[in-house]
């Protein structure tokens, strides 16, 4: 395979105080940090940013949040691209925009919009292009614009009714990582139990699960380093001595032995290819 | 260690329907064949059950819905012992009934209640004795009931600060089975973070999940086997390779490598001396 030489930053959304105020950015989220390095990892305040709100429902007021957003950082190339339909993914201004972004940035809202108006088109193709080619290239994503970077994406599912088989929906991501399933929201939501079933269902895939306030940066598609305030749950189902997920009916509980799961938080490492943890030293930093 | 020769039977809760519903309770769980498991346990319906339902801030009408429940099985012999202070646990009629007991149930509510006024107690001292000392006694409890049967007890704590030093509360239990941390309304309540910081607090200990409507019988302070329609997360920190516990700040995100996990249901069983699983072949019938 292709060495990757762009990078990646999932991030697990803002902190959550319900569905309104969640897609509507707030400025709580820079001060902690995670958009600061969204525009270090682009090469600084004079990236040029293109933000994409197509996953949220109420897209105008998200990218103008966006805006002041990353205009507080000093940011001063910023521009929103408001995507609709595989239409709007084949016009000339998405296609420039895109060619010429050092960093894009997908909002939260619903991850299958995301599939549905972009998967497929021009900018997805030009969009996997530069993050293979091009080193300090930035593809960013909270919430559903998180999610929407795997290959098998989760497109919802039941925190309640979860480790029940048929809890989990999943459907076509962008495949910009396809060894991982990214989830979001994970503590707020309590979203372990879909999460492991995704796991099961692809158990050669890793789980990434991304507290709200909470990002990873991953270079080279393989080495990540936790930023933010909270933590990612990393569940690695290689591990796994028994997995009854493909034999058992819907609407069953299930039946895992021996996943082994990682809790890490800011500074710590993992590289995807080895599964391997890095720690930070406990007097290191906050970064 | 002497061998333990009586049966614990810890319940996750019954369904969550909130506060009032939870802790009243409704023949639901009967039928998901729990309560049947209890009584064949202690002898069948000829058995001398005790129902202490002291946890409850509503023991006269938790009492009632028990005293139905059982009688719904056939069950003859039910007492309720109503113990609403240490005195309360001195009593002479307290005494008799949990010596002539062949089970005796708890229920839930407020679990440090239990301890407070039953920690200590002639009739704590009495059940451990009879549980070490005889085949066929059980203890079963559910909820409050379930989490009190550990030595280190989750007494509370936040879901959605999970994963951060200081966000489980521990108290207390009545040490009937010290090798166990027991937490349950497990999926519902989305509460893998507070067991986790639980599990890095003692991570010589297992941390036992139970779902609603799950339970998990237990003989010879060894062998568990799952019971009722969810299931069992086993959290085993013997593996971890990386704990930060110890040294973090409280209100710090906590640092966690190579917990081991397991998702076990219905029939599945668990040996707590040799951290092992048991899988139920996939054909066999619910137990």
């Amino acid at each position: 395979m292709q060495k990757i030489k762009g990078t990646l930053i999932p991030i697990g959304g803002n902190e959550d105080k319900g569905i309104e105020e969640e897609e509507m950015y707030t400025l709580e989220f820079i001060e902690e940090g995670i958009l600061y390095h969204v525009v270090k990892e682009a090469g600084g305040i004079e990236a040029n940013i293109v933000v994409i709100p197509t996953a949220s429902s109420i897209p105008i007021e998200v990218g103008e949040n966006y805006l002041t957003a990353f205009a507080t950082l000093g940011c001063k190339n910023i521009e929103i691209l408001d995507i609709r339909s595989k239409e709007d993914s084949e016009s000339e201004r998405a296609i420039a925009l895109i060619k010429n972004a050092n960093c894009v940035m997908f909002s939260g809202g619903d991850q299958s919009k995301i599939t549905d108006k972009i998967g497929g088109t021009t900018i997805h193709k030009l969009l996997v292009d530069r993050y293979k080619d091009e080193e300090g290239f930035v593809i960013a994503g909270t919430s559903a614009g998180a999610m929407a970077m795997a290959n098998d994406m989760i497109a919802g599912g039941s925190a309640t009714e979860s480790f029940i088989k048929g809890a989990v929906n999943m459907y076509n991501g962008l495949g910009l990582i396809p060894e991982l399933i990214i989830d979001t929201h994970f503590i707020r939501r309590g979203r372990f139990g879909r999460q492991s079933e995704a796991v099961a269902k692809h158990p050669e895939l890793l789980g990434f699960g991304l507290a709200e306030d909470t990002g990873m940066i991953i270079k080279n598609g393989n080495e990540c380093t936790v930023i933010g305030s909270g933590m990612v749950i990393v569940f690695d189902g290689s591990t796994l001595t028994h997995n009854n997920e493909k034999i058992l009916k819907e609407g069953t509980p299930m039946t895992m032995a021996n996943l082994t799961v990682h809790v890490l938080s800011n500074g710590d490492q993992y590289s995807i290819k080895n599964r391997t943890v890095t720690v930070l030293p406990i007097e290191a930093d906050f970064i």
